[in-house]
């Protein structure tokens, strides 16, 4: 049977193409969900790619993937840097988990070098853009495997 | 007429029973709303018991119970060390306030030790597990015969 | 054709009138919008005014003010310190935006002379209590007269 | 047989009822003690009850409380906030501990919102005034009876 | 009869219209007094317009507006961020007081995001350019008809 | 009738006159309580001198110094930085208290800069060697003279 | 012949008896000169009894007072916490020195807390209100008799 | 032409498979030398794979990185935390960049938070064990595409 | 003459053996006690071995040292980290020094990477537990006869 | 025509030779204005050599030769860590800018280690004394022909 | 058979006799070398006595060090309080390690209290000078008969 | 006989002139020398000319410039800021030594503006670009003159 993978993304991503392009690229977030349903495929995974502003919903899905999915790749947009509660959530969770940037937080302000969810995930990408969201799913890909 | 007392949980409680049993206990919520409102009948008290993992949900009950109860008493878990929100919902409320965390907070990671809630309270209990319901809902009963 | 400028008000600020008046005022949140939209109307503005406790919500909001309004009045109340989401929802949008806030942060608690806000927006307003809706519109006037 | 708890009390305590009364109440130690011994009989348990301004006796007292009592409840008063001495004490204590606060040590000054205490012992309660000894005696029961 | 307001001017201001443009403007410092001059009449106000480089003339003038003025309009420069003596000076006064900053000083260097001004002020303007005088002058005409 | 001021002296002080002269001068507390009681007598005051190194004993006799005595004078010595039970001994003390170092503690380390008696105290005095408990019993004369 | 004392007052003194009397009491710069001119006399002292709000006349003046006086007494104002320039004019002054505060600065804001002047000086006095200047000045004349 | 990508491993990598297995695995550097080259094959890529436990060598060979090859990924081991010569050294390179650390290096000590390599890279992969080098020669192989 | 060393031990340290003996190790005091007394027999030495859980006490023993012996050992515990008291008074001790720790507290909790004592003491030996003491009493042997 | 270099000195350096010498040498600063003089002919420069102890003068001399000179070089003395306004006027200068001291700033006590002057000029010479003066003008005349 | 202990020497000490002999003490590294290499026939220890200024040479003889030597004595000079490379290596290392210093690192300048190398060892031992080799030797050989 | 001044460049100095020519200008390392070897010529001195990238072999130089050279000239690069070994070798050493920097590293990033160099040398010059190595040669000579 085919796996699934949950695509979660955080606060403003869904602006992507038009937010900032110098930082975050000109790539739509609904470009980026295609090229990951197309890889996924290759790779014999199903994926549930959602956004959302709300830091709750974030954790209800966060949560919902626990149950439902054999994997969680987790773009939080600026709640990494705030949000305990999402660290709590993900340190709850059994299956793999990948933390996700689409910049390098690191070469930017300094309140975005602080990760709440990285101490909670297994990998961490940062700084791939759009790209990343393929290489997170060829190592979930792995991940699972390793568990099977 | 029976008082009713607000029992607000925070986010990731949901969990409880499977979430890290070594730190959180073995018990689930729904147990603790049973024993909680065992106790409260004894007490005389009618209680309204309920979680959620939104910070902007939190704000709203803790506004209502304002409106609606003799006390309240919150457990915010992760949204204790980041909400300044919950913070002044707190402080404009009149009714008697108690802050409750399951695990003792200060024998954990250090970004557990700052609590926003804490100022805009009367009183604090943590780290007696599933039994500190039951011992909120006594020193509840006592503030609220005190300003009867 | 009369622009809009949308007036979002952040957690807490439904209790106006009530809520700490030493601090806040005795003015409600009703009776703000009634003189904001008196004083619009003389600025030949339409305004759209809300509240809400929830942080993804007021994400949201922002986000549609930057396809509906020609300018964003802001009063973040507590999530000022602690959001970066709202940070980025307030850097992504091309309108004029600005930031105002009824008592003055500065002579308060520590906590609140952090603003991640401010960094996004044109102009900053605090301490005039109420009255700051009505100048805050006058200051929106001009930003958008100069743009056009 | 009947169980002994020792209730320790820390500096300036003797002086409850006449000390800054807007914030410790107007409570003396006797009475105190006194509404502690009654609830104790209650509870069958027998209550060692002292008081100490010497930081050296209050670790004497915790250490023999390891040797003759079957729980200890402490207010380390303001050692609560710069003894390692009374932590490692505390640590090397096999019997329930709970630490108690009179005020509500986080709404006051910032110095008093670190306890060394906290990280050593099962459970903590502040802000309960000169009830929370008898919640205290209430959660030690039950801490006594869960070990036995 | 008609009412004084003084606006002060700290260090570096006369340089406006020159220093660094992309900053502070085109606009220079006796064209803003000529539009704060006009708006004042409208408003029926006189005003008392001075810039400096010292610090002690500003408390000098500080104080001398106590005795003269019906109100403040402050723009204290680089003295914002670390003269206490002007925040002394400002304590010391009766009268409506309005800091103002041409710039948004919380966009800009992290020492320009302290202000010892603030906390001693009534209300405070920042970001909003050369307009920033005209909407004090407005502001300061309510607050000293709230007076009266 | 002679009104009476403790005069109390913290840990190391018995050292006076063999340690560090260089920075504690060459005088003896003996020589210094001589020096005391000569200039009590001409103030019509009697004094009650003592030195000790427990924190614990400071502070019963500052407790002592509320019931017997019109004046306190101490010199904390090292408890000074580190002792806020003896800050709290001091907030429960009705009478005038003046705190007294011998040597310039402003001068030395970094953590001598803080002192845990001074927001706790009336006046403080430091640097001025034995001479400062002199100066320190004249200020103490008119202190108690004001509240008579 | 007599020995001259300067007594030189920083940034807002010349304000005493109007500003924040609950802070810094009732009696005027002038009753003190008054006051401090009494003494000196029957210490066979001259004043040269100064104030200023300029931190450049301040250093001036102490410059000045090591040609031509015998001691030198400062109260600095809110020049205390910002002055390196001060302290490097009292670090070159050979003459005795005393830093002298109305009020007691540790109990009040912590920006208060750090002075620049007092590293540099012999003694420092704080919290004893008017009366400091006279108990300065019993101070000086021994260190001048010392040294003499 | 077959690209060269340099595969550039800091100090102590020389012992993985021994050292610390829980935290860094078991598999050799060899092992991983080994699987990056069958990957680089397939991607049509040549490795140059070396270790080094100096500073100056890994600085040396990122230099001549620049010259030699068509990408570099680096695990400047425990440098990253505090090399700013390594910093500075990749960025003055012109190629594309990517930091690798097997393990999860913000789930362990705070001293490891900190990486002064991370801004001047292109993108960063972390906690993904042996794994990650083939995900860094995909990702590279990309990067290198798209500046083709 | 036999000359004697005291060997001073601090809070807690009348536990060993049975307190977190991962840490401690499982020697008790006792036979530290015989060991010592062993090995400074071979050494010619008289040893005076004590333990107190009083900051006070440890101050007056190490005060009594300087009189009567010819070296001090000390094992502050806890009082390490928190006594500014008995940093002075082994700064005023004239006699060969050595501070002793049985476990490692480098590595152990942020707080016990302090030392008050280290700055005032000759030699430090810390995590060779029980046998430190051996190590200590041979370093006290050479540095006593380097100043005979 | 021969270019015109101001030389601008701050607080105390009129006190240079007499103040402490062992820091700042026993040249005076007459004995450097003349050293200086000299220099500048060789170097066909003029220079304007001036000293103040008031920060706001120090800005205006600064704004002035913005006007009237070729060049500024500026030891702004104990300004130097504390003024931003100076920081400012630096920022607002065109001619080229070189900040000189006379000592080695960074190994004296910390608060001489922060310069808000340096991230304004376009080099800085600190430690070589009188000498430095010298320097500074030779690197003057090169920064000023290549501007040319 | 003789076992072999390393003993590796960091920066600078290849000067010793000759650098600030008032902190190191006059005896050179050779002197050490000669007295070790004594001590060590007496033990029945062999020793490997090197030096080197390189960070990369003393973590390579580190490793080495595990795989040829029974133990490890090291004073890594100032890559003490830097090196986390170096701290990995000896996390790596398991045979028993000892930390020395010649002179007292925690009584010198604040950035030679923080060691990297503390957490990594068994013990530690500083301000013993050239005798604190001897001492580690002795330690060393009961610490490698405890293991054997 | 012609005194020998050795000039030291540490990390990516070897890429003047490449790298980031926007900060560090377009000369490279070579036409440096040449200049400084012209100047020395002129100034009777020899020069000594190296560069490398490895921290050790920069302290191994810096020692041997104390036998063989009459003056150290060193640009330490990125080792400024964290090489307390290098501190150590500059302590040690009697010649006098020249810190230098091509830019401002002071209107750089916040980690640049900490030298650990800086406290060990006589003077230091930056900001200067290539000029700065001639400037310094210049100083040198005087320096060397003085102590002849």
């Amino acid at each position: 049977m085919t796996a699934t993978v949950y695509i979660l993304n955080g606060p403003n991503l869904n602006l992507l193409g038009t937010r900032e392009p110098e930082i975050y690229g000109a790539t739509t977030l609904a470009e980026i969900e295609a090229a990951a349903k197309d890889r996924a495929e290759k790779l014999n995974l199903a994926i549930e790619f959602r956004q959302t502003n709300h830091e709750g919903v974030l954790i209800d899905w966060t949560q919902e993937s626990g149950a439902k999915a054999a994997g969680l790749i987790l773009n939080p947009g600026a709640y990494t840097h705030t949000s305990i509660a999402l660290h709590d959530a993900l340190k709850a969770l059994a299956i793999p988990k990948i933390e996700l940037h689409l910049s390098n937080i690191h070469a930017r302000e300094p309140f975005r070098r602080t990760s709440f969810a990285s101490p909670a995930v297994d990998g961490i990408l940062c700084g791939f853009g759009a790209m990343g969201y393929v290489l997170a799913l060829d190592a979930m890909r792995r991940l699972i495997d390793k568990r099977a």
